[in-house]
């Protein structure tokens, strides 16, 4: 009986991601078009084909669509972050794969736009998690390259601020990727993640 | 006579444009602050110590102040890139240079920040302008790195997906330089181009 409770509740939620998730993928594309500031709700849920009430069961605003997405993106590259770091006998080869991953996630899920950037637009609350688990996964980033350089993989300088360039590269993707262009994100994030690891 | 009134009227453009940077300045500050939708003309005139007024003169919305911050940087990048062309034996060095006066400028004039990225808040009028002037100089760039690939200084690859690559690094360093820190913006702007052109 409480198996079936557990499994019952598990495939609603389930469920709910998925929804949430579609959700996003028609936020972001009125985003990309409008941007954030300009789109409503309303426009959201006319361009999914839904009314607003609806909706409104799954996200609140677009506030709250704009830190799922940051949210749900940053978990992704975490554990694919703490995946790169447990298994580095490469560091390069590490590096290169998670910022491939990272751009895969970043354009796959809601093809970019500005879902990704508006941190400001954000309550303080939210704003201040996001900010957080954005500070855990640049500081993964700077360990692998430091790993890096004691491994002479990479060349000198400062961690810090070749995690800041790296991760500008790989992020800034998301500024001028359209869906249905000529690449794949995954043929993207090859090509840029080669390009970051060996400037390094 | 006439001499005079250019000479007199070259002073007062030159004089209205130092005080459109002092602006711009303070204008920046705050926009790193609040973030851009978030900060009011109001706020601007407090933190320089002007009145609204005498600051209507030179703007008459943030929006302004966004239009002449991310033109006048662009400008100043549209010459800077056509000088790299002109003079580009090495094409390796000539871009470097480039990408090095790119973030220089990014960071000097206005200490970096979200005037440099808050397109989609501009007018449409100003929007396309703007775009329109970005689009050239990523052309720039796009005919730089190509012709670095034929030299054989660059490797092979998509020269206009490299030249996004290149200027999402650049440009990334507005997001999180703050004035004041350890490295100036002329030594941040050759660390950064160095491991872009060597990127490629």
């Amino acid at each position: 009986m409480s198996q079936t409770l557990t499994h019952e509740s598990t495939t609603r939620a389930r469920r709910a991601l998925a929804t949430r998730l579609e959700i996003l993928r028609g936020a972001a594309a009125a985003f990309r078009e409008r941007g954030f500031h300009a789109t409503r709700l309303e426009d959201v849920a006319a361009a999914l084909g839904r009314t607003k009430g609806s909706l409104y069961y799954y996200f609140r605003s677009k506030e709250e669509i704009l830190y799922f997405c940051q949210d749900h993106v940053l978990d992704g590259l975490l554990a694919a972050g703490r995946a790169a770091e447990r298994n580095g006998r490469d560091p390069g080869a590490a590096l290169e794969r998670l910022l491939a991953t990272h751009v895969e996630q970043l354009l796959g899920e809601a093809g970019g736009g500005p879902a990704h950037f508006e941190v400001e637009a954000l309550p303080p609350v939210r704003r201040a998690a996001i900010v957080a688990k954005r500070d855990r996964y640049e500081a993964i980033v700077h360990r692998l390259i430091a790993r890096g350089q004691r491994a002479r993989a990479f060349g000198a300088g400062d961690p810090a601020l070749l995690a800041r360039v790296a991760l500008g590269a790989v992020n800034a993707t998301a500024r001028w990727y359209r869906p249905g262009g000529p690449l794949t994100p995954a043929e993207i994030g090859r090509e840029v993640a080669r390009r970051v690891v060996h400037g390094l």
